[in-house]
């Protein structure tokens, strides 16, 4: 690609101890080195926008940014955890703030959780909110199951598998992303 | 039933403006007079709950309040919103705040929506969170779309005809309460 | 579009009296003044696929057209009922004997149901299948709900509106068709 | 229990080659050790549901038998494959022949992939199902992931390990199936 394509990384959870932070920096690097453009979107910096009157109403600053952000993205790469089966309540909340500025776009998805299934079910309760922000949702997903396992001081240990696995899903990123782009500016 | 099965209210959205408030105050006033002890559980009582460090640490006050009433209850009505064909954020934070309270337990559903569909994915995303929270989900499901028409000066119209929907749902969710407390207890 | 796009129309249902029929009629005469070029896929015509050894055995006459059908596809129209909250079992078995040919393209619906909600229910049961098979789902889906009062002697009443609707569904089916047809081929 | 409760085990699949059958044959046999009266339902055995013109109209010899066992049951276990990140459509049409029979029952799964995850996206696409049919999913599920390498010339391996995982859900199973039977019956 000649421009590089912006794909920022949302991380979904705003819990302390978060293990998933630790996944959206190793993803954000591994996008970085793959060659998008990218940087993190934070749901704690985020705060209190259910008081918002509607999703229009973007008249704080960290909404503001998050709008600027969403508003110039090629696609998102959402980094989250699975509670009880489906997305964090932040999560969908910073979801919920925005509408046009998702349209016409790509959302990849990087599942963390302590058990074995990587937060399978947390991309499944995202499908039906990425159709009504006409948003296209795309496999491969790569999960971080038993994350607490993945990580020791110098990082995630096994990175070049880690990378060899996110490449399939940056690969589809960057199709849909580039044929996405082209159609908006047509 | 000899004694009053505890049914409390989940008002869903915290948004400035909700129209869920007009239609929780109904089914609140609609359960108790069909026998169920009730209460109102408001999302905005329970503030900044995606910062707890995790669900067993239930140290502020208004989640210790939820605690107790859902320690307590024998099942839940949940009035929400569908926020783009989701639950929204705040709704997800309030039950990802307990676990073992739910456990047995029956929960019904209320969709609201200003369109024609009554918030009927709502009630299809909080199903994959029932089957984990070991809460049993039951049809009937009451569907105020529209909801901008259904209410005047004098609240609800055709109160008659939503009455004997909400019956519908009021005696399923008796049948379980009963025979689920009968297990519980037993 | 200076060449025409290929979007042929699914028929989900294969029981008898299926209201269903009416509607995928009209969806096709409507798809076809529109624009696209399109054809009707009757679930009807691909019996016994659940005993093909796998996806990749396509061995009968029937499935050896549909096969040739989805390749050709730029996209595809799934006129469809909801049989118990989910798509009906036939048009399941449909959809899983191919699968390289559905992918990086898109998928509309029309859900059909007696009831009030039009099938919405098919359409979600429908996101997690098109996830896996590089599908692009899109919104507006158009629904007919009491799908028995819509039609008279002389075809479905209100055209107009209806035409419409479709119109609203046709327009964003031809822009993803475009704009992933012109990646496929890059 | 004094008397024996009844779950017949649906066996989802029909295709040739079939992994699911040896899981559906080791559940069977751990479900009789466990103390349920049990038999297996082969989704083979009922042919041509889709052509009935609906689901009262149960007159084929293979969907009565169905129907009595159904009936009679106090609850299901589904053993079954996930076709594209759903349920296999022959399963959804054995489903779809009846409807009064699964009131007030209860259903658990056990999920079987080549992959990693075990069927975990089967069990979330029957929930809307089960919603509309007054059944009770309940968890542990128990996932067979990776099957080919489950099973050796004498069987399923670490047997022992397995027996552990299903007394999890039976014991689930036994607590709602003695308890929606005690509601049933008052």
């Amino acid at each position: 690609m000649n421009e590089k394509l912006f794909m920022p990384v949302i991380l979904g959870t705003a819990r302390e101890g978060r293990q998933s932070e630790k996944v959206a920096q190793y993803v954000l690097d591994a996008a970085a080195r793959y060659g998008f453009e990218t940087e993190l979107v934070d749901v704690r910096a985020i705060p209190q926008i259910a008081t918002e009157a509607d999703a229009s109403n973007v008249h704080t600053e960290p909404l503001k940014k998050w709008q600027a952000t969403a508003a110039r993205a090629d696609g998102f790469i959402i980094v989250s955890p699975e509670y009880n089966h489906s997305i964090p309540g932040e999560l969908k909340m910073l979801i919920d703030a925005l509408f046009d500025e998702y349209r016409h776009k790509v959302v990849a998805f990087c599942g963390v959780s302590s058990g074995r299934f990587g937060g399978v079910r947390m991309v499944e309760a995202f499908l039906p909110i990425a159709l009504t922000l006409h948003l296209t949702p795309i496999e491969p997903t790569v999960h971080f199951g038993q994350v607490e396992t993945l990580f020791d001081e110098s990082g995630l240990k096994d990175k070049a598998a880690w990378d060899e696995r996110m490449k399939g899903m940056f690969e589809e990123l960057a199709w849909y992303g580039r044929v996405l782009k082209a159609g908006r500016q047509s």
